[in-house]
């Protein structure tokens, strides 16, 4: 991967953390401690949540394949204009189809987009079930649940993979700012 | 006007500084000028054109009615997600209807919500019309043109006025920003 363009107005290259798993693989909570770690740092940045924008910017839009990949373009443009902005971006949305995570990529710039699977297995995830949505999915009441009756679509390259079933929060989150680090969030 | 709170992240008050006025009221040259300002004190910003935005995040969108409130409404959440990341926001847009700012506020938050009216007078925009514009609405090729077959709403109490159709672009900043040095942009 190329090194990006500093922004002259913050002052550090800026990339999109793009994380992208199952439900219950950890996107969040690896967002959060890794927005925590990286604000220790004095490097801005700023976290997407699927869920969370879905009650803002995105809030007209639903659940029909459609509407997730509108969900996954306008999520990847902001990030875009906070990349231009010169923030670190950090997205946490489940983008289960390869052809939403290449839009991202393509909106966002290759240079910029780092791809991050959270590798944890369905078994783990669904014994998790933080929000109950597996039960419910298992119940039929939720349709399209990916990893019950929708694909995800591992990535096949991706340029970080955290083993969130098997790794404690913070191993995982040095071991993504280690990779960061090397390549991207630091200046030279 | 209440301060708004400092977000930790970047250390400074993050308001919204909402541009509006007639085509060729000068809102790109001054978003412009006050960014370069802003980012000479060291103060991450951001603008948000509203033509520009139309070629990324809004490319779906058209100019119907409903659809530039969509426009505003986008730009307002990616405004209020930039001001919760740190960066002071600088939209420029038409925005002609008072329905559609006053959303925008909502969006925003009134505490951060800086409006500023553009007043130069639609005989100074037309003559200038550095896009060629008037002279398509006069001919009747663009309908709904603002100004001259569509209402715009002047704002009934903005916080800044600037006659950009009588003073210099750096006057208008200088004022802009001893307005928003007063009250927002810099801590106590």
């Amino acid at each position: 991967m190329e090194k990006p363009s500093i922004p002259a107005r913050v002052g550090q290259p800026a990339v999109t953390v793009w994380l992208t798993g199952l439900s219950g693989s950890g996107k969040s909570t690896i967002a959060a401690e890794l927005e925590r770690r990286l604000v220790a740092l004095e490097r801005p940045c700023f976290v997407l949540d699927g869920d969370k924008v879905r009650t803002g910017l995105n809030r007209d839009l639903g659940f029909s394949h459609e509407d997730r990949t509108e969900n996954i373009r306008r999520i990847a443009e902001v990030a875009h204009l906070m990349n231009e902005a010169g923030l670190i971006a950090i997205t946490a949305l489940i983008s289960p189809y390869r052809a939403d995570r290449e839009m991202a990529r393509e909106i966002i710039g290759a240079e910029r987009f780092v791809e991050v699977y959270l590798d944890a297995t369905l078994e783990i995830c669904e014994g998790r079930d933080p929000k109950g949505l597996y039960k419910k999915a298992r119940r039929g009441e939720i349709p399209d649940f990916t990893g019950v009756s929708a694909p995800y679509e591992a990535p096949q390259a991706p340029q970080v993979t955290l083993h969130t079933g098997k790794e404690t929060v913070a191993s995982c989150v040095d071991a993504l700012l280690a990779r960061l680090k090397g390549n991207v969030v630091y200046k030279d």
